[in-house]
């Protein structure tokens, strides 16, 4: 786990621009658990990333200055810069944000990556149909309190795995899944199999560990696991051993890794998306921390269950 | 792991037909790791068999005497009836073996389940294309052995993952596979990715445990795992935790566990079984025990490496 003193604020003055290039100052810092498995020396197939470097991260920048034809004082940028209050560029690594977006924070949440993430391995790997049950975890984080909600309007049975009863709250009270499940308090694969009597058809699985094995417990012929997150191991040391791999052959189930944008199924994502959010079908939770420096001791919250939603920092003018 | 002590030989006497019976005599039995599965009390997806009933597991059987208009003395039919020498039947569980099929034991062997499993979970869940690389772990055994002819027939690259240096030289020398790895004196995950540079692209898991996680450290983007056996766990007690699936991740894999048959997927599995089989293509591999007296004991052995290619007790007239 790491602790606040793992990081360290740098001040260093922002030079002059120079003809083509951009100054652009951080709006929204988008916090995201996959972070942390970047900042480990722990062999992995993900890149780490170095000592003493800026972590990474996507922002919802703004332009503060411009010597480039391309962009122009107050306009939103999506960038990749991550922990850092300005950057100089010179337009390469910037994507213009729909000036109509509101919030933007949209940009890095719902209609961002996360967004992409929750809509992209339901409908890819899980494939629900009407009537099955789909179970999320990590229920009330960015990824899965979206996946959650399209499986409710895909018509499916929708239950949640959470960390504490207010998520568990906000789950079902608030985005309209139909039962939540509390893993701290409750025996995990007896409490599924009691909200789940049918068994499970499609599992969005954010967290791995002992979660999936109580998930694999209850699954259904045929069904589904989308692995999108590791949450429950990336502060271990080596590689924990994973889930008993039974259940698999006995219900014929897949597990299938997501990994980046399958194209065509993205095709109408950012259409759904935005419709979906319009019309309320969608609520966007966000959690916002303020300033740049509580942005250790937010990102840290993450693997202590600290926000419900999005998890922003939003560093004022 | 069992005993040859937890079982018992026990004679009781036939009785005489009556009209719509038949009376049939095992010629040869198939001996199979998921039996063990159903040899315990463990929870589990599979039912288990009672204690002191007669073992499972299908026959190859002669009609000996017949009062039914169906079958005639002399026909062979395949039949689950297990470990006995006779049994009398009217007629439901039988079904008939084609007279041509030469030898008979290709009925409970690649002709039969084993052979329906290689193909089927193969084509099914691995999509073996051209130039990929299949590894197919306890690739000796009778599933194994078949699975990796034909993911050579489909024109791939296939590595075997076996147990003794004797089995690497069989699978090589006389099923063509393009390399062999003895995991009980290699370090597992080194030596594939010395034998799979490029990395796998499908494997075909008989054994699950740690050969596939020495498998997961060498997959390639989109790899596919059919997930057919679990046979070094079948004599665990509990359930020992699976592999760790953060490859599955980093190379947007999948797993998927092998149930039943999909029709569609073996429409010309006895076409093509057959057609490879008669041109020399697909080498079938038995190893015959003689005696039901001896069951037990070549039943254990496949648990400690035994056998090569299908395990089958012939029981002599």
């Amino acid at each position: 786990m790491p602790s606040v003193d793992n990081f360290e604020i740098r001040e260093t003055p922002v030079r002059n621009l120079e003809d083509g290039e951009v100054l652009r100052k951080t709006v929204y810092l988008s916090l995201d658990p996959y972070i942390r498995r970047l900042l480990s020396t722990e062999e992995s197939r993900w890149s780490p990333m170095p000592l003493n470097a800026t972590v990474g991260g996507d922002t919802v920048s703004r332009i503060v200055a411009s010597r480039h034809s391309d962009f122009s004082e107050g306009e939103y940028v999506l960038c990749g810069d991550g922990w850092q209050e300005y950057g100089i560029s010179d337009g390469g690594g910037l994507n213009k944000i729909d000036p109509d977006l509101n919030p933007k924070s949209l940009a890095i949440g719902a209609m961002g990556m996360p967004g992409r993430t929750a809509y992209g391995a339901l409908l890819d790997i899980g494939q629900p149909k009407p009537g099955e049950t789909v179970v999320v975890s990590a229920a009330a984080g960015a990824i899965g309190s979206l996946a959650g909600q399209i499986a409710k309007i895909k018509g499916c049975r929708v239950v949640g795995i959470v960390g504490s009863d207010e998520k568990c709250q906000v789950v079902t009270k608030e985005l309209g899944f139909d039962a939540c499940v509390n893993y701290k308090t409750a025996k995990l694969s007896a409490a599924l199999k009691e909200v789940c009597p049918e068994g499970i058809d499609v599992y969005y699985d954010n967290v791995a560990g002992t979660v999936l094995e109580a998930v694999l417990d209850n699954i259904r012929g045929g069904a589904r696991i989308a692995l999108v997150g590791l949450i429950s191991q990336y502060n271990a040391n080596g590689r924990p051993a994973g889930p008993n791999l039974e259940p698999l052959l006995a219900n014929a189930a897949t597990i299938k890794g997501y990994h980046g944008v399958p194209s065509k199924t993205l095709e109408n994502f950012q259409h759904d998306m935005g419709k979906w959010i319009a019309e309320g079908k969608i609520k966007v939770l966000e959690h916002v921390v303020t300033g740049l420096e509580n942005t250790p001791k937010a990102f840290i919250g993450l693997f202590t269950g600290e926000n419900i939603g999005k998890l922003l920092v939003h560093i004022p003018d």
